[in-house]
């Protein structure tokens, strides 16, 4: 069948997690999160496109930056309440000019950070 | 400084919620919640420990099935309200005996499963 937004599950804010996964390297890149709306123009678009909580406006990442993401793939899981988004990432996706904004570790005796701002 | 779960920004139900990616294949298996609790736990123990929210009670990855997570590292993003866990999966980590969570595309015309349970 047709994907149809309105089948997920969305919180009481009407929104979904949404992972995005770099294609090729597989890093984890950050966390936003998405509302119907958003989903139908990532989808429209192929640029992914998030729902900001701090601006309650759409998010089309990187248009202010540049940093944009090209949407490869959206999946679905299992209980049909978060997305994993495969993306063509431009220059970093965090915004402190990180590849992705995972970089900091806690597993350790001390929060160390495994990767430094990208020169542009 | 030593990693203090305090620090991070918790949701209003006190959670944030968890990516567990596979160590070497670097598959995004599965997002799930944790609260302050959970987190220390996981880390104390190196066995990856949710916050169930059906449930209400703390959820140890593979308990009843097996399929337990083993913890490689864990991660914090650059707002401290998401959580990366590298993880080693025992067998499949969805409940649908799936190595994923996301084996669903919806990018397509139609809904398209990615992968078949796994055979045990």
């Amino acid at each position: 069948m047709a994907f149809d937004p309105a089948t997920l599950k969305f919180n009481d804010q009407g929104l979904v997690p949404v992972i995005a996964q770099a294609e090729g390297t597989g890093e984890v890149l950050m966390l936003a999160w998405m509302n119907a709306a958003a989903i139908t123009r990532t989808l429209e678009t192929g640029r992914v496109t998030y729902w900001s909580r701090s601006r309650q406006a759409f998010w089309v990442k990187g248009e202010s930056s540049g940093h944009t993401q090209e949407l490869v793939d959206l999946r679905v899981d299992c209980d049909r309440d978060c997305l994993l988004a495969i993306v063509q990432q431009t220059g970093p996706a965090c915004h402190t000019n990180r590849r992705s904004c995972f970089y900091t570790s806690v597993t350790g005796e001390e929060e160390r950070e495994l990767m430094a701002p990208m020169v542009e």
